[in-house]
C-alpha cells in the first residue's frame, strides 16, 4: 500500500501559520512524523501562500529533504508554476498531486511531466465538470492512462482518482467508486488507484469509523494507495491487516512486526496521546 | 445482513454446565442478549450433551421460542436424530446448519429438509475432504445448490459456507474464499453466501481486529450472512457501517440510528461491561 501523508496542507490553519511564518521546525515535525508512522510520499500543498505558493512549495520540499533524505514529496498544487518550483530542487521522483482531464490543465502540465518525469495522480474529471456516473468517470480515467502513457509515463507510475462522493447524498456513492477502482485494475493490470477517503462521510457522524471501513472496502477492490493521516493508528493497523488478509504479506511478517511495535493495540487507553 | 448468533454453542464450556444442569435461565440470558443485539438466527449447538443430544436441542428451542416467540433457531448439529428432533419442535423456519457434499450425511439429510423446509447452510466439503483449492470448493458449492433446488429449496433459501482457512497457514487463504464468495454470488444471484470468520485469523495475536477487518473484506465480495457473536459491539458497528457503505440502506437510517443508540460509540472507557 502506497500512502501519501496529508497532513502538511495549507488549508490546515497550523499549517497555514507555520507557513507564513516560516516555522521550519513545525514542518519538519510533521513531517518526521509522518514518514515514520509510514508515509511513502508526503504531500505538500501551499495553495493558501497565494503569490508565495510557488516560492513556499520549494523551500518546504528542500527543508523535507534535507531533514529526511530519502523522503519523497507528493507536489499537491493546481498551479503549473507552483508544479514546476517543486520539481526543480525536489531531489528523485516526486508524485504529482494532481492532474485531470481538463484541457487547459493538461496542456500546461504534459511539458512539464515529459521534462521532469514524476510519478502522476489523475483525477476523474474533465472540462464537462464532475458526473456521479460509474461508466463517465471510468471513460475519463482510461482517457487519462491513454494520455500519460503516450506522454512516457509508464502505468505503475500513474495513479487514477476515481473520486468519492457523500454517502449521505447518494445511496450508491460507495459502490459507484469501488467499481471504477475494479474496473480500471482489471483493465490495466499495473496501473493504481489512489483516493482521498473523506468525502465519503460527510455530513455524517462517526466520520473516522466510516472512512476506516471504506478503506477497507476500497483495498478489497482494488485500492493500492490512499491520501490519508498517517498517525491515525487504527486506519494504519486496519491497512496492516488487509495487507495481510490479500496475501501480501509473507508468512505475516508485516502483521507480527506491527503487533510487536504495539501499532495493533488499539485501545485509547493505552495509546500514546496523538 | 443475516446474522447467526453464535454464542450458545456446547463446545463453550459456560454452555456445556448450564445445558447439562438444564440452567432455563442462562440458555434465555444467552439467547436474549443476542436477540437484542440483532441476531436474525439464534445457533444452538447441543452435541457435547452426546446421546442426549435431541433431547437438548428440542429443550432448547422450546425454551427460546417461549420466551421470544418471534425469534428463530439454526439447528447446528450433525446427527440427524437431533436435527429432526429440533425441525419437530421449532416454529416456524428454521436454519438448519449444516449440510455438506458427504454422500452419507446428504442421504441422511434430504428426507427431513423435504419434510419440514427449513433453510439450509452447505459447507464446500464433499467426500473427498477439505481442499485449498477455489475452483474446487466452488464446484463443491454449485453441486450443493442444484442438489438443494432439485429438492425444492430456493435460492433465497440456501446459505454457502466457502470455508475460511488461517491465512497464518496459507498466504492466499483470505482471498481464496473471498473469490468464492463473489463467483457465486455472480453465478447464482439470490443464493446467499455464509461463513464463520474466526478461523482466518488463527495463530496469529489480535485476533478480533483480523475478524473484523476480514469481515468487512467479505462482505465487499457478496458475504451477506454471518456465524458471529453479535455482542462484540465493534463487528456489529463495522457492519452496520459497510451496509450503508454499499448502498443498502436509504438516507443512512440504520446508521444514524445506530449512532443514536451509542451503537457506533466504541471507545472503551466508556462501553458497558461486556
Amino acid at each position: 500500500m502506497i500512502i501519501v501523508g496529508e497532513r502538511i496542507n495549507s488549508t490546515r490553519k497550523p499549517i497555514t501559520a507555520a507557513l507564513e511564518a516560516r516555522d521550519a521546525d513545525h514542518i519538519i515535525n510533521e513531517a518526521r512524523r509522518q514518514w515514520e508512522a509510514g508515509a511513502t510520499y508526503l504531500d505538500v500543498n501551499t495553495a493558501m501562500m497565494r503569490a508565495a505558493e510557488p516560492e513556499v512549495m520549494a523551500w518546504v520540499i528542500e527543508l523535507i529533504q534535507a531533514e529526511l533524505p530519502d523522503a519523497l514529496v507528493a507536489i499537491d498544487s493546481a498551479d503549473p508554476v507552483a508544479v514546476e518550483a517543486g520539481f526543480k530542487v525536489h531531489k528523485g521522483r516526486p508524485l504529482l498531486n494532481s492532474i485531470n482531464g481538463e484541457k487547459q490543465r493538461m496542456d500546461a502540465l504534459i511539458p512539464l511531466i515529459r521534462e521532469y518525469s514524476p510519478r502522476v495522480i489523475g483525477l476523474t474529471i474533465n472540462d464537462g465538470g464532475i458526473t456521479q456516473d460509474a461508466d463517465s468517470r471510468y471513460r475519463i480515467g482510461t482517457e487519462l492512462i491513454e494520455l500519460l502513457t503516450k506522454n512516457q509515463v509508464d502505468l505503475d507510475d500513474i495513479f487514477i482518482d476515481p473520486l468519492i462522493f457523500p454517502v449521505s447524498a447518494e445511496l450508491q456513492a460507495g459502490n459507484v467508486s469501488l467499481a471504477i477502482m475494479r474496473r480500471l485494475k482489471e483493465n490495466y493490470p499495473g496501473v493504481h488507484t489512489i483516493c482521498g477517503l473523506s468525502n465519503i462521510s460527510f455530513g455524517l457522524p462517526e466520520r473516522k469509523l466510516i472512512n476506516q471501513v471504506y478503506m477497507i472496502l476500497a483495498m478489497g477492490h482494488g485500492l493500492d494507495a490512499a491520501i490519508i493521516d498517517p498517525l491515525d493508528r487504527r486506519m494504519m493497523a486496519s491497512i496492516t491487516t488487509v495487507n495481510t488478509l490479500l496475501g501480501q504479506d509473507k508468512v505475516c511478517r508485516n502483521y507480527l512486526k506491527a503487533y510487536r511495535s504495539g501499532d495493533l493495540n488499539l485501545d485509547p487507553t493505552t495509546m500514546a496521546a496523538e
